[in-house]
């Protein structure tokens, strides 16, 4: 796994003349987007965390570009205009940490190179393509005698570098054309900087490459060939013209017919994935015990504690299950014998709490609450005023109306009464900024596959760490969903007690970097944005909202069937599914709504089309 | 989802000369293989179930490749000689019973053009090309007025079909050339079968592209164009040339770019994988609550079932979770406040069993036996015969150590003490042939993850249903895990209790497949086979195994440490997986074993290669 790639980006450009006097070359435009950002989207969506920019010539403008994405770190190599890239990637070098992509600022590429190279079982590795004819091509000559020769890794296609020239007639033989694009180990990175220390004096404007070559006897480097790889370096204005008419239509053809169909998901989730989450799901066969696999899950419960807490206050254990499952680990694992609960029921999800309460025999008593109306804090607070209860259980947004129950006073206030917090947060982590020690939260559960916008299959819990040692004396009331066992078992050996869910987890981790990415605030804006736009045309077509429109948490709307016999929701699914959204029945025994939830990967123009269709369906109804 | 695909092939090829005297046009081989049969491997590997081949001329040859492939079924058009393609599809039409796939018989293409046309939205869709300067070209004229309007579809890019010709004066536009793949819908087909049936005599060799075109009023035929795509129809010699030297290299070459690293996971699961269950994870979002997903999830019981079982007796409930959660759900869900369990323990699997049971407080008695020694069956039998038990739990195979019990003796010696068997065939399922009526098996739990070659996320219970009925009255002991409930509401609903892990469902349908295909029996032959391999060197290399060779499973197989202190499993582990193998530490505290799993899709020659690493590794520490 490639979490790093460094783009040297230094350089002055001389050769794009006026283009380049205000700007690096990584900003020229194609198809309204600066190149160098293709570039980072690229790696993004390829599961690159950290990408170190080299930067050197108006530098200023990387850091501009750095505010926008958070996985983006300049390095400055203050001498850019007297040496070149490999004085640029000696900068980078400090932060780099393991295997990396390696990518020259001024290319248009299609991004299955970066697949290509990420799968490649070689250390290092260099991508070439067939001729180019571009006038500025870089050759590469093969090492025949190592090929297939003494190298347990002779059965991949394809040839070990001997040697590259600008010039052809330098080399005994060719195999393709430098792209530019790479990936390095650690130990060819740091003999590339002792390298080039060594020369710097003499050879102050070394390149890259050439460092790459005088490595390769203690560090094989590998030749990866696309001969038809669509691609393009941008030094001149020829090489823009060349790429904005013939190269750029080839790339975006290639990768539009890798993108998955559209499906909007307006279910209360599974929720809308974007398509880099859902091809993070296919990757290289690994056993989840090995350590590579162990730093990965270590990593995804940091980072999923990180979201709404301080992880070294809050720990993050996951299960392969629902959000369901991590509800009942929730309930079964953290009251104890001597224990009651008082479970708040105003919705199929606080139901669910209690009923997993009964089936464990755990003592506990039902708060019950309207489904739609506000909580009666009084009430609540007389209740906990008795005494009886050591622990709260509640839902914080109930998926069934899209109520949002105010635990920033509840459960406060059940701290005060000395109650340990458990809370079903299934439907709103991850989609409302939130932090579980200000809010007195001591365990939540949520899943993969809602605002996280994962793949379903992985139900976790954070726990507030002094409260889930407490669990350990408890007496385990089942095998797999035990909250303590899991817990123990993976701090002790970074390995999970039984087989977990390996490609949910590699999506999970894709799907955590794009939260960052996107961040907790800008998405529920987004939310919020998308739920302004159905709630406005909502009312403006007269339906009525179940829930009072403050008591609402921007995420799922619970809407009164129209009043009508015509009115079926089968009817409206049907149209809205063939304009490519799914919408949900509602949940309520006795209230007919259907609901809109605006969870997931959804961009408010959707939203905006989703009203139209409803309006035609309204319309056909009248 | 795509489910079927009909191939015309009936047709003369009388353009290839002597080629095609003695076969069909079909059957013209291109880097050692049939056209077709290429055809028929990327159909499968895109998730599709069923394949019509209509043939005519030289039908037997078809005919011949169905025993080979058990998704293809042929269907005949006796007067091939006299019609053309139409007349084709009409033999095929009855055993089409949904959108599905239309392909030319004599075509090599880039396996992307199926994808493209399973992901486009629109109902009936025929892939275009750019130029192909073939001299056969079929030109394409664009309806430039449907474009974008009126269509509730209208944002993809493209355009709807107006008319065709090989004359292009007589098109007043055109947009692309016929590939001859095409995805259409059930109405299209029976309103051309109608065309067809109307004009037969008069125009009896029809083309099916002429009958598309004679229907597109009532059935609007968006065309999907790839302008660079790798495709090639095979009329004559010349295209024979070209497709072998041009276009099949950059077939190859684009379809090498989407393969992910090949690493061979030798741990006893998760088991390696193919290629395309890797991508049958990469799909259109659904809410798994669709009526379309119901359908697969059916599918799904009812094929895994039948790999072991009648699936009128019997029937599979799954849950996301691992093979232990299975085991959960039996040993909670399957044995009454009043029964009382007999726990055969042999290994770590056997010993979890009963680890369940008193983590319930379940009535249980564990019977011990050698980890690597045949259970004593007659003080078994001895148990059995006092009466105290109601039910058996038993572990199939033994993943800790590769021993197999006899379950064909011990099932029915159960069954005679009136017990109902409780099986843990995590890791023998799918991977020999076995019938759970023959063996007595009530209750059998696997998962998605080890021999039927999916990926983790699911595990299952094969039920007899009658047994199964009867625990409808247990009271339940979990909420999540709960046998009887899932199954109730599965049956009654179409849609599982709680949100399922989609993805891993679409690989395990995928796995389902590529297991029919390959079939139980004749993967249990290769993985002998593998096996065979492996025992043969660890007898050359005087390695010790800890189970006798009659009684392994063929799918595990554990061997004690070699006898220095120069071994380490973490060197053995590191120079392995440097080869691109993953192996296993053992699980028996008290002796030292690693241990080599050969199940998953894994092939003989890759186990001898790994008996080379073993072999190199081995005399590095003598």
């Amino acid at each position: 796994m490639i979490k790093q790639a460094v783009i040297v980006a230094a350089g002055l450009g001389s050769r794009l003349k006026e283009k380049t006097v205000s700007m690096p070359k990584g900003f020229l435009e194609l198809g309204g987007i600066a190149i160098v950002e293709w570039s980072v989207q690229k790696l993004l969506a390829c599961g690159v965390e950290h990408i170190i920019i080299g930067t050197g010539y108006h530098a200023e403008a990387y850091d501009e570009l750095a505010k926008k994405y958070p996985a983006i770190q300049t390095a400055l190599s203050a001498d850019y205009e007297t040496t070149s890239s490999m004085a640029t990637l000696s900068v980078c070098a400090p932060y780099v940490s393991g295997d990396f992509l390696l990518l020259e600022s001024d290319l248009i590429y299609d991004s299955i190179g970066l697949t290509v190279l990420c799968n490649d079982i070689h250390e290092n590795v260099i991508l070439a393509s067939g001729a180019t004819n571009s006038g500025d091509e870089v050759y590469l000559e093969p090492q025949p005698s190592l090929k297939g020769e003494g190298s347990p890794l002779a059965a991949a296609d394809g040839s070990f570098l001997k040697a590259l020239s600008k010039n052809k007639a330098e080399l005994a033989s060719t195999y393709g054309e430098l792209v530019g694009i790479s990936k390095l180990s650690p130990s060819l990175l740091s003999a590339m900087c002792a390298y080039y220390e060594k020369k710097r004096a003499e050879l102050p404007k070394l390149d890259y490459e050439h460092a790459i070559m005088a490595c390769t006897a203690s560090n094989p480097v590998f030749i990866r060939k696309i001969e038809y790889y669509a691609w393009r370096e941008i030094d001149d204005e020829s090489h823009l013209e060349m790429a904005q008419n013939e190269i750029l239509p080839r790339i975006q053809e290639n990768e539009s017919l890798r993108q998955i169909r559209r499906e909007v998901l307006l279910n209360p989730g599974p929720a809308t994935t974007s398509d880099s989450v859902k091809y993070a799901q296919v990757c290289a066969d690994i056993c989840p015990r090995e350590k590579e696999f162990g730093d990965v899950m270590k990593w995804i419960c940091k980072e999923l504690t990180a979201i709404v807490a301080d992880p070294s206050e809050y720990e993050t254990v996951f299960f392969g299950g629902s959000g369901t499952a991590a509800d009942e680990v929730m309930i079964s694992s953290c009251v104890p014998e001597t224990g009651h609960i008082l479970v708040v029921d105003n919705g199929s999800y606080g139901e669910r709490l209690a009923k997993i309460a009964a089936v464990y025999k755990i003592n506990h008593t039902v708060f019950k609450s309207s489904t739609y109306e506000k909580i009666d804090l009084t009430a609540l607070e007389n209740e906990f005023k008795t005494g009886k209860y050591t622990h709260l259980g509640i839902v914080y947004h109930e998926t069934t109306t899209g109520l949002l129950n105010p635990l920033d006073v509840i459960c406060p206030l059940a701290k005060k009464y000395n109650m340990v917090t458990i809370v079903d947060a299934v439907s709103i982590y991850a989609g409302m900024p939130m932090n579980l020690s200000k809010l007195g939260i001591d365990f939540m559960a949520s899943t993969s596959n809602k605002n996280i916008q994962g793949m379903a299959g992985v139900g976790f819990v954070i726990c507030k760490k002094s409260e889930l040692e407490k669990t350990k004396s408890i007496p385990m009331r089942n095998y797999y969903l035990n909250l303590y066992d899991q817990y123990a078992h993976f701090s002790k050996t970074g390995q999970t007690r039984f087989t977990p869910p390996v490609q949910t987890l590699y999506a999970l981790r894709q799907a955590i970097l794009e939260t960052k990415q996107e961040t907790v605030e800008k998405r529920w804006q987004r939310y919020t944005d998308c739920w302004r736009i159905l709630v406005d045309a909502v009312k403006k077509f007269n339906l009525k909202m179940l829930v009072k429109e403050e008591d609402q948490s921007h995420l799922i709307t619970a809407i009164f069937d129209p009043e009508t016999p015509k009115y079926s929701f089968e009817s409206l699914h049907d149209l809205a599914r063939q304009h490519g959204f799914t919408i949900y029945p509602g949940k309520l025994g006795n209230i007919n709504t259907f609901r809109i939830a605006n969870i997931g990967d959804i961009k408010p123009h959707e939203m905006q089309r989703f009203t139209e269709v409803l309006k035609s369906y309204l319309e056909s109804i009248k």
